[in-house]
């Protein structure tokens, strides 16, 4: 494997705390998103100012010049300097001079090789890759560097050799349930660049749209998309956006199953009669391609040769999720042809399906993936798998002799937090691959479903989140510093925005149509604190459509709430802090003084905003914690015991808190229960047995 | 003119306050923007919830029918409701009856009717119009008439009659100086749209970018636009979308000076030998094209044939502005050639070029618009004028029999507040003309150039400003109070965002790249106080080029600063409300303290951002007026003298803070003179005499 080649000196996980790890490293955070393999910080600085300049020798084309021109636009809008936007043409002026030693693939594919070394003295900077797609990668750590004081913007001295741990870094964007036009997925790639990913994946057809132009089956497209789908220009105009940036774009028709929008203007490929109309609703849906009729296959050859010719990418990936077989079933004819073949039950039909489906792909020269339910003993080894079932689903593939792709934990529409995807990898130890078989397992894959997003929200679903994903399929195993990745989230998150993301303001426009005309800040505070429910619990609190506008509380709120971590962290210092109860305690009273005073002005702006008002008493429960926490806030600080039955009364109140309204909650309630309990146990502090106390405060916390 | 037929009891004026008016009208207060002819509020509303459907009769075609699609989506967007997106096919079920009595004309035309009636009962809503536009202008009126409290969303019952006061309601895009992409240009004709804009005038060519590309003669936009220009199939899709919203695409094509960029590609065709670069800097430059050539006027007939091709709309705009003859008469030949012709000066050589020019024009269909400049004896009266110099041109130009258009007192690039724009009339009754005369002046257009203006910040520049100049175009004359025109902004901006503007957004994208990990809202608050220097001052500050970043603080920094305005007339209230000095002052005396505390997370963020270093003490120069406002406060509320000396230096500290730094100026200090001026005036308040005492406070104030 080209990425596994160098052997590296992963220095990273050291350096990603601010203490000294070695006589070689200097005590500097390491402030870039994916960490690189390899960073040692040297002496001096390397100043970047309005005669910055970068030259280029070796394989200079095209994509590299443009790339420059772009890197330096960017660095332009960081910094606010006036930087000159093209190759310098004299190269001894040149702060920055990149060796590039080949062009790499003309079509971005899974071997390229993205490596690439920096370094930069107080002289000058050399980026040396042997692709073009390794110097891209090298401009965007180029662009994280970049660092100001009272002296201005520089590059500190540094050597970075940096290589990618997996091959297949993506991101699923579904573009099917809900519309996701060219300039979202354009601004998605800068951003995707930025951290280093390397596939976009396009989930192009499902139950709810059919999202690309057919010339050869146009009814396809002109029925199955409320006219809402990528013509050809505009899909050959986005690959070539993507492959100057180094990604791959894999597209996804997902069938048999995830098929009403193809059988709106085909209704003779289904597998019950029809008609058939786009689905409006979320779910599992029955409908499916007949795979008993050649008619089926016939179809399949014409459109997924057009589509093997429109996309240049070696893989094409066809689904293949979630088919219970139910249409199949209660057709008799198909019954009867499962008798006839042998075929015990719908997984063994869908595995006669992808046999043929696997030779049509191939015919038109491309490698065939799908979702784990293509695993089947009949399917050749050459079949790559994506699995959304995990690891261990992933491995025992590997073990059988299949590639993957992890998805699996990666899902992040399902509004987790950061750290809960950040700890998932793709290798665990537990697996007990042999190199051979973890070389097997490609990468993965982060995977943004949008039954609840659309093009004003999906920015603040994917982003900063994504960014630590990135990492994971980027970085040494070694790094996994979850505090730390927090940390760099929030220094990029500006800088991603910079570059064109738009999940801060997004929720803006949301929470001043929210507002209609009240409280803005305080609004913004209790959006703030809450979250959506987490998986799939929103569907189950209010059935929503693809006609529902994604404009409410809970497309509002942002999948984690960084404010409600700070107040969890914040407290947690807090009661660290015994028996002083100092750290953090102005901030915190600040906090709860905001929450207090924002309560009836939420309420009041809910009078004139019916969306605002599915979030009921949340206003009020806000309030009150804030005045609780001011309570508990005093007793530790003033070293008083509550009063009797007060701790009791204040969990009770949080409890109340607890309820999913406008289907979120709360995120911050652990940590106010942790303050109340510390309250309530303040009194028995012991300084010889402070770790006991911090356990009794925990118990009395978790009891609730 | 049929924009005059109607005649409407004009009862807006008595409606925007919130004052009854008389016996019918009720005292609702109007919440519409531009404010219509005739507004008579009923009693009882119109509920708008899941079932709101519209349905249509008469003329349904798919202007309109695509026109309430995207209506109803705004709405659903707007108050969160899921609401069917299709014309209702059981028309006794629609909640609005749409009846138009024609479609309008194919291609929008400034003899459109534009008019509408709106009657809104407790059972249902009508919306009738002679066109399909004036159905689109009504569609706009029934989105802001949305209102919702408790019991929820829903219409008021309501009369209205409305018809534009002018037909021609501009809004000029400069997208040669910067570059403005489709989207930028999309969403803003959503939202010209939506204030009942219908003309969109795009400056396509200029000394620093060819923004059109030309099949006829592809060097122009190949070497005239460093790649960024139109495809003939983007203005297509361009014009196709401004069509579907009733709004015009007048092309203008700037000749024969601020052509630079013409003659990169063809120095043949410059008075001078060249050869020429696109122009990176600001100002009037030399390069003309040469009008003694007949190659020149060869090009011309074929490119503007190609372009009249391209544009349907009926006028075609040449420029022709600020061409001062340099170069023309630099050249021997050229001279000699005036000396032959009888031509005494440039002005009188460009008339000549103008004369020609307009037979082009003229032989391919259109209609010839020009600024000022055009205006020459010599010149047919069908040659319209864009006027920069002012109402008095223009009116003469009309005693001429010259028909124009206003632009002098609507430069929005001149970061003017609201107020000063909305008081330009472009019929003031000084002009003195006669009906026939006043038809003529068929409106006016605010001009958007783009020196300091790009994608990520031109939304900021435009709205909400423009949509007060949009009111001034549409409504009748008599609708004039500046404060109530800024309520209706305030409540109609979270509107025009959740319609697609970032003139909120891209403020904070901005804010957040140049506090570089600071105090995010420290700094905010610093750059919502202050305002880039006006008119042309900027540049005289700090030379800026093409390539310079509109990063940096001036270009973060709204053109007026709406919270300095409610900071100065909260004073202004709380001064008036001599002896009590109550009124405004709790909000202030916060206002005050958020400044002071601000001031040292805004310096101590400039550590790490060189470019918020540019504000210099502006963050000190803040504090010290909070501190200062908060001693005033507190003077005036105690009834207690201020110290000896303390008025004078606190007017003195303010003096300080009115130098411009970083190409920006505090625009709250005409209030804290006042504020200081009273404080220390205080003593001497007379309760006989409290008129006087006020103009006292004022001279004070005034003599800083």
């Amino acid at each position: 494997m080209r990425w596994c080649r160098f052997v590296l000196s992963v220095i990273a996980c050291a350096c990603l705390s601010s203490a000294p790890a070695g006589a070689d490293s200097r005590s500097i955070v390491v402030n870039l998103l994916p960490v690189p393999s390899s960073v040692q910080f040297g002496s001096g600085r390397l100043a970047v100012d309005a005669s910055f300049e970068i030259s280029a020798t070796g394989t200079v084309d095209d994509r590299l010049r443009h790339a420059v021109a772009r890197a330096l636009v960017r660095l332009s809008r960081q910094t606010g300097l006036e930087i000159p936007r093209e190759l310098a043409t004299d190269a001894t002026k040149a702060r920055l001079t990149i060796v590039c030693d080949g062009p790499g693939a003309a079509v971005p594919s899974s071997d390229e090789n993205e490596s690439y070394t920096l370094e930069v003295t107080a002289d000058r900077a050399t980026l040396r890759a042997p692709t073009v797609v390794g110097a891209l990668r090298g401009l965007e750590t180029v662009l994280q560097l970049a660092t100001a004081d009272r002296a201005g913007w520089y590059l500190p001295a540094v050597t970075i050799q940096d290589t990618p741990r997996f091959r297949w870094r993506g991101l699923l964007i579904d573009v099917a349930r809900h519309w996701m036009p060219m300039d979202v997925l354009k601004r998605n790639l800068d951003l995707m660049a930025a951290v280093k990913l390397n596939v976009l994946h396009l989930h192009l057809t499902e139950d709810q749209g059919f999202r690309i132009e057919s010339k050869r089956y146009p009814s396809l497209h002109e029925k199955g998309s409320d006219g809402n789908f990528f013509t050809q220009a505009e899909m050959k105009e986005l690959i070539a956006y993507a492959t100057a940036r180094g990604i791959r774009v894999v597209p996804e028709f997902d069938i048999p199953g995830h098929s009403t929008s193809w059988l709106v203007g085909h209704p003779e490929l289904g597998s019950a009669p029809g008609p058939y109309n786009i689905e409006r609703t979320w779910g599992i849906m029955e409908p499916a391609l007949d795979p008993t009729r050649d008619e089926v296959y016939k179809l399949l050859d014409g459109f997924l040769g057009e589509m093997a010719a429109l996309f240049p990418d070696a893989y094409l990936h066809i689904g293949g999720d979630e088919n219970k077989g139910k249409q199949w079933m209660a057709s008799e004819r198909i019954t009867a042809f499962m008798k006839q073949h042998d075929l015990a039950d719908p997984h063994a039909l869908q595995a006669y399906f992808n046999k043929r489906l696997l030779a049509i792909v191939q015919k038109h020269g491309k490698k065939m993936i799908g979702w784990d339910e293509v695993l089947h003993p009949d399917l050749p080894k050459d079949v790559v798998v994506q699995s959304w079932r995990g690891p261990k689903s992933l491995g025992e593939a590997a073990k059988q002799g299949y590639s993957g792709i992890l998805s699996n934990g990666y899902y992040i529409d399902l509004n987790y937090p950061t750290s809960q995807h950040y700890v998932v990898d793709p290798l665990p130890d537990s697996l007990n691959l042999t190199p051979e078989e973890a070389a097997r397992v490609l990468g993965g894959e982060a995977c943004m479903w949008s039954e609840y997003v659309d093009p004003g929200n999906i920015d603040s679903r994917l982003w900063p989140r994504l960014a630590a994903i990135a990492e994971r399929f980027w970085s040494p195993k070694t790094v996994t510093d979850v505090d730390d990745v927090y940390r760099r989230m929030a220094l990029f998150s500006p800088w991603l925005e910079i570059a064109g993301s738009r999940h801060i303001t997004g929720q803006g426009v949301l929470v001043r149509n929210l507002a209609k005309g009240g409280d803005v800040a305080a609004v913004g505070t209790l959006i703030g604190l809450i979250e959506p429910v987490k998986e799939y619990k929103r569907g189950d609190l209010h059935k929503t459509t693809q006609f529902t506008p994604l404009t409410r509380v809970s497309d509002t709120a942002q999948p984690e709430s960084f404010e409600a971590r700070r107040v969890n962290r914040a407290i947690d210092a807090l009661v660290a802090d015994a028996p002083r109860f100092s750290l953090s305690a102005d901030n915190l009273a600040a906090t709860f003084s905001r929450w207090r005073d924002a309560g009836p002005a939420i309420s009041s702006a809910q009078a004139g905003s019916p969306a605002l008002s599915e979030a009921g008493t949340m206003p009020e429960d806000m309030a009150a914690l804030g005045t609780l926490g001011l309570e508990a806030l005093a007793y530790l600080r003033n070293a008083s015991a509550p009063p009797d039955g007060w701790a009791d009364a204040a969990l009770a109140r949080i409890k109340t808190a607890e309820a999913p309204r406008a289907e979120c909650q709360f995120a911050m309630l652990s940590g106010m229960r942790l303050l109340v309990a510390a309250a309530d146990q303040r009194a028995a502090f012991d300084p010889s047995d402070a770790a006991g106390w911090q356990a009794k405060v925990r118990t009395r916390a978790g009891a609730k």
